[in-house]
């Protein structure tokens, strides 16, 4: 079953789930009785069997295409996320990270946006670097602390498909990623959730991002240096885990360019420290997917961002 | 004016406005057409002016002591902290650090606590180097992108007090901070927000952080590498600014250990790979008081977390 979260001329902000991806009912209408926030409705004990029950006996859907994507979490209590988790990635940045433990940073609900979305492109004169990052999200539902790590996949809900969109010169202004990881519309996560059972395990599946149709990213999800069960286990030691909260598991490094594709090769159009051959940046104009093998695609135009639109006072 | 959250025996949590910092009114009391969540009211033009006028007028308040007060935040957009903003901290650590640029990261709500509520250290099997650092809070009021240093202050609205708690074996298991700023329950601010027209120039103010009466930091806040205008700017270079979000100012480093001072002396009693004279980790049992001139105190107890209280499934 995919949970989502969606919008139209009559409802603000309402979840809905699917089974095939085209069609869904909302929750409110299939279950008016659960919670109608997402981290209520995954930190309830059965709610997402009742509701696949629900979804199993109900009858034809609304088609997705009629309504607007949104980000499903909503403002969780922590998007987390991981750097330098595929040993493609960390060979193109020429970074070290640790072998032992996760390398985790987090992530503000208002840098990122769902599938069809906006990506917001900063305006040249404040950064050029804006990089799309291609990555497995893993929705946490059972909340807890001082998890073992052959009970963390219980604490999973769901898996969806993360655009971790990161501005690398802002990234590299000082030690810690802060800002550069946290602009503004810079990232995107959807079209939903897939419920752990259906998903299965991550490691068989593959991700692949495209730019303008162009593969730019593509491997397997078997390559990740610290696994999806070791990161929930080690967060649990300090952190208590929310319904509702993502971890964002790290991108593979760029797939060299091919024989005509001309762009991948031209480095000299790569700003910042990281010239990889394959890599290009997010400019507006463009269209960014990411697909998971059995997870769906997640699709956002990107467009530029306009400061006059934002000052306030 | 202070501005705190309180709960007691018949209110689950409310906001109140203090003038003198020992009595206090509800905000519902004094002005039941405001806002009741603090970014509603933090971002409402002219509201806390009039809750000024009206705190004036008033009659006698309730005393502060008879209430338990707690994050006056509640689940902000965003919790930024700056690390290695003193030279003091700094040289102490040996750290290196942008001197362009703040060095920023995130904390989580769930890691702070109010004024007076327990800190919980870590079973000592998970971590021992539990530290304190007293910090100036920055709380936004006015939302904004691409700000102007020279207006960068119009946008805040008022400062507090910060223990940005931290776990040193946690903040160096690898490069981003992640898990070792983000604790359950490490760290705390408060004890109110006082509106930035009432503290003036933060610079002018010193802070002092004591553990069980010792004094262990102290320093004016002019010492900042980067200024409260220059982070504010610089953030809303790529970010947002929402109401009620913080801004963590760094802190200062450890004093020399006094004559008599046998605890800050035994360096063999510290762990991790920072060892400073006259630095003592937050143990059960201290009381942790951070104090600002002009501003107030934050006092919270420190407890031994019980890992059986949090697992869950």
């Amino acid at each position: 079953m995919r949970l989502l979260a969606y919008e139209d001329a009559t409802t603000e902000r309402a979840l809905g789930v699917s089974a095939d991806g085209r069609t869904f009912h909302s929750v409110a209408s299939l279950a008016p009785d659960l919670p109608s926030n997402i981290s209520g409705l995954l930190g309830l004990d059965g709610a997402l069997g009742r509701l696949g029950s629900l979804l199993a006996a109900a009858g034809p859907g609304r088609p997705l295409s009629a309504v607007r994507l949104r980000p499903f979490l909503g403002r969780s209590n922590a998007l987390w996320a991981l750097a330098l988790n595929f040993k493609t990635h960390i060979a193109e940045t020429g970074l070290t990270t640790s072998l032992e433990y996760p390398h985790l940073f987090l992530r503000i609900a208002s840098s990122y946006v769902g599938s069809g979305e906006a990506l917001l492109a900063p305006p040249e004169s404040v950064a050029r670097a804006f990089d799309y990052e291609g990555e497995l999200g893993v929705v946490i539902g059972k909340p807890g602390r001082h998890i073992p790590v052959e009970r963390a996949l219980d604490h999973v809900a769901g898996y969806t498909i993360v655009n971790e969109g990161s501005v690398r010169e802002y990234q590299i202004h000082n030690r810690q990623f802060g800002l550069g990881k946290n602009f503004e519309a810079s990232g995107s996560y959807g079209p939903w959730m897939m419920t752990a059972d259906e998903f299965g395990d991550p490691a068989k599946q593959s991700l692949e991002t495209r730019v303008n149709g162009v593969v730019r990213q593509r491997s397997g999800l078997d390559d990740l240096l610290v696994s999806v069960a070791e990161t929930v286990a080690y967060l649990s030691q300090g952190y208590r885990l929310h319904p509702g909260d993502m971890i964002a598991m790290g991108t593979p490094g760029a797939l060299p360019p091919a024989e005509d594709d001309v762009e991948g090769r031209d480095l000299s159009s790569q700003y910042g420290p990281f010239k990889t051959p394959g890599l290009v940046h997010m400019r507006p104009g463009d269209r960014v997917e990411v697909e998971i093998s059995g997870l769906g695609v997640l699709s956002n135009p990107v467009v530029a961002d306009k400061p006059a639109n934002y000052r306030v006072g």
